[in-house]
């Protein structure tokens, strides 16, 4: 393999991270709209500095950052990442500042680096490696990094849907992946949909006292039953038509499926649980895991949430909810679906606004391009677990006809992606730059 | 009647709205714990000022501050009010600070200038226009003022068990009162119980990526279904045994009940809302107003409740939830129905925090001061609305047996208690003063 390349990447270890820290220190919270300019430009001259042409499509949204270099190899490869991160609250969780990286004990700290900053960072350092070294690139890369991952994607189709010839390509690398719970690296080859509302109930012009309660409408007992009518108590979602179209498990898939151990105990533990969901474990659990779409309360507000007792009748009360979806569902569907169950149930008061929302992908677990990071993977971490999907989602549909994708990324199982402390492994993300050095050989041989 | 006493409260009435001022610039939110040893200290002084005798009474709380005056009079006329606030959140909802009271447009706006700061200062007022003008009061006076009355009066009864002989009069005048929609002074003669809790789950050790709730158990959704199993879509209460030993109405308040107008059409317009809470209209509504406890959802709290969305499968999620309890309920009762509640329905994962909780007390309608209250009214404001009970609560139970009581004030249906702009209107302060005085007068004939 490029022994010269991967020396330079651990040569230049300490100088690749502080490009990560770099990136990390701008807060682009997509949802609150904030640092994504910056950001991006700071994305696209990262990449023209490690020899690619490069590109700033601008969207109704954020900016999608793309970079190439045609060497006139046979395959092409191609990254997909985001410079978009969730929001850092609650602040007064996190041990060091989230936007002021930081490494204690062998981990960075800072929220981006798992999700998805220290991925995009060291594809790039990869690039540079081969630059700085003079060694040949023996295929094709392209990059597109765009900028509201956490919020759905939601501009994205307008750069995808007129770069179809761009986002072609013989294999792709997704944004994420790591270590599991027991330290075996994961590769996934699916996400799931998903379709992300706001609830809204407001009942009176403004919050009264608690005592005409006796008398008033109250908009927060009007959503606890709104959100008890869509899913029973054993988690199954009572929507009309919810289930129809999912697509059952293939042959080869369940035949993944099982290989796979989820380490019930292990996560237990690590999560403080007497048991999973509905009390599952074995073949229920991976099938959960694998093909059950949900409905999650994200959050919930109203009415006095300070210290003590206020005795009020909130006039409103909302619901942040996120419905993960599998491969047959459609967002748009799910929408309508979920008005018509409302209003059919009497909630006509409930309001939806719709944030986002795409439908699921996969590449099938057969694909030869499955087998050839599996082999890098061996030649720089060893085992690696090969899920159908995550049960996280993610823009793929977008890719997936064009360009078969396989997730694999630097974070791991304490990685706390979208949670205050999101952090890394140092060594993991070192570990992960020689793993794409290898997977471009490899990808070179086919 | 006393005009040297009635044209003293009239020339004095800006410095009577000072005082007001400098006691409501105190935040003394129970709640929070905050200011309530300055301002029961301020309120000790304002008594001792106007030829009071005092006591500061310290409780585990807040100290109970008494002041009394025995000029030897056939008959002792008792008051109760409290110097503590509800908390001002949300303060960007005021158009002017909370604790900086002003008038606009013959309103005085302010936390606490309703509820119960106003009333406080007015009543202190009148025995300042009976000591200053040198008229002799014809009935002995006591006050008895205390600090946690908006956190359930906790630590009342430290003091009224003791002082059983002081709380002893031949008739009082609790906190409240005012004009109603309809711009007619009402009395209210009992006040509602109350049993009011935090209901919290915790489920995780930490939030987690929301992709994981197709096998992780979730707390919000396991509070929405908790809640939804102690109260159906028609606000029926379902705790077993929940409406047990409720003594239904005297002959005497289902005459009383007739001459009330609750001005349906002038509320829902008030207030926003097409129609009443289940459609209730007429005799029914009034019979839900006067005799029906509740279960109000107050607030509601879990994971992201900022800008846009966040994709996580909160830990936590918890309620403020009130009871409004009627006569024959008593609220350690309810505190182990709703227990029991929980744990047959396997919600055991639902932890409830008890904050305050008193059960109901009325004065009967036929009491002869509810008429001295009438005619000492008619002669100040006019018309006069008598309510068999406020559905809102007090400690009246801890005084009831020693004093009958009847709740009169200065407020309004604009006042606005416990919410942003409290207020009162200066002249319904002024005459609220008149009215005393004329309590006072009638009391001495009876």
């Amino acid at each position: 393999m490029h022994e010269s390349v991967t020396k330079f990447i651990d040569d230049n270890l300490d100088n690749s991270i502080e490009d990560l820290k770099i990136l990390c220190r701008i807060p682009s919270v997509a949802a609150k709209n904030e640092g994504l300019e910056e950001t991006s430009s700071l994305v696209e001259k990262m990449l023209k500095d490690v020899g690619l042409e490069t590109k700033v499509h601008e969207t109704s949204g954020a900016p999608v950052v793309t970079g190439w270099i045609d060497v006139g190899a046979k395959r092409t490869l191609l990254f997909y990442n985001h410079y978009d991160v969730q929001p850092a609250e609650p602040f007064d969780l996190w041990d060091s500042h989230p936007f002021e990286p930081e490494i204690r004990n062998g981990r960075l700290y800072g929220r981006g680096v798992a999700d998805n900053k220290g991925d995009t960072i060291y594809r790039i350092w990869v690039l540079k490696a081969f630059k700085e070294t003079g060694t040949d690139l023996p295929v094709n890369i392209k990059f597109v990094v765009e900028g509201e991952e956490e919020i759905g994607s939601v501009n994205l189709p307008e750069y995808t849907e007129k770069n179809t010839d761009f986002i072609t390509a013989d294999a792709g690398i997704w944004e994420f992946g790591g270590a599991g719970i027991d330290g075996i690296q994961e590769a996934w080859l699916g996400l799931k949909g998903i379709f992300f509302v706001e609830l809204e109930v407001e009942r009176l012009v403004r919050d009264v006292h608690s005592s005409t309660a006796c008398v008033f409408p109250a908009a927060a007992s009007r959503l606890v039953w709104a959100l008890n009518s869509i899913k029973d108590g054993n988690s199954r979602i009572l929507i009309d038509g919810f289930y129809d179209g999912i697509k059952p498990f293939t042959d080869a898939e369940i035949e993944a499926m099982k290989k796979i151990d989820l380490h019930e105990d292990l996560q237990k533990k690590e999560y403080g649980i007497d048991e999973f969901l509905n009390g599952m474990t074995g073949d229920e659990l991976k099938k959960a895991y694998y093909g059950d779409p949900t409905a999650n309360i994200c959050g919930l507000t109203s009415g006095y949430q300070g210290k003590g007792s206020m005795t009020v009748l909130p006039a409103k009360a909302s619901c942040k909810i996120d419905f993960r979806l599998v491969e047959g569902m459609h967002p748009d569907d799910i929408h309508k679906k979920l008005r018509k169950h409302f209003d059919d149930n009497g909630f006509t008061d409930v309001k939806i606004t719709y944030f986002e929302g795409y439908p699921a992908a996969k590449t099938p677990v057969d694909h030869p391009f499955v087998k050839i990071v599996e082999r890098a993977n061996q030649s720089v971490f060893g085992e690696m677990k090969i899920h159908m999907t995550s049960p996280g989602s993610g823009p793929l549909y977008l890719f997936n006809k064009y360009v078969p994708m396989v997730s694999i990324g630097c974070g791991d199982h304490l990685s706390k992606a979208h949670s205050p402390n999101e952090s890394i492994v140092v060594e993991n993300y070192r570990k992960a730059m020689h793993r794409i050095v290898a997977v471009i050989d490899e990808m070179s041989r086919w």
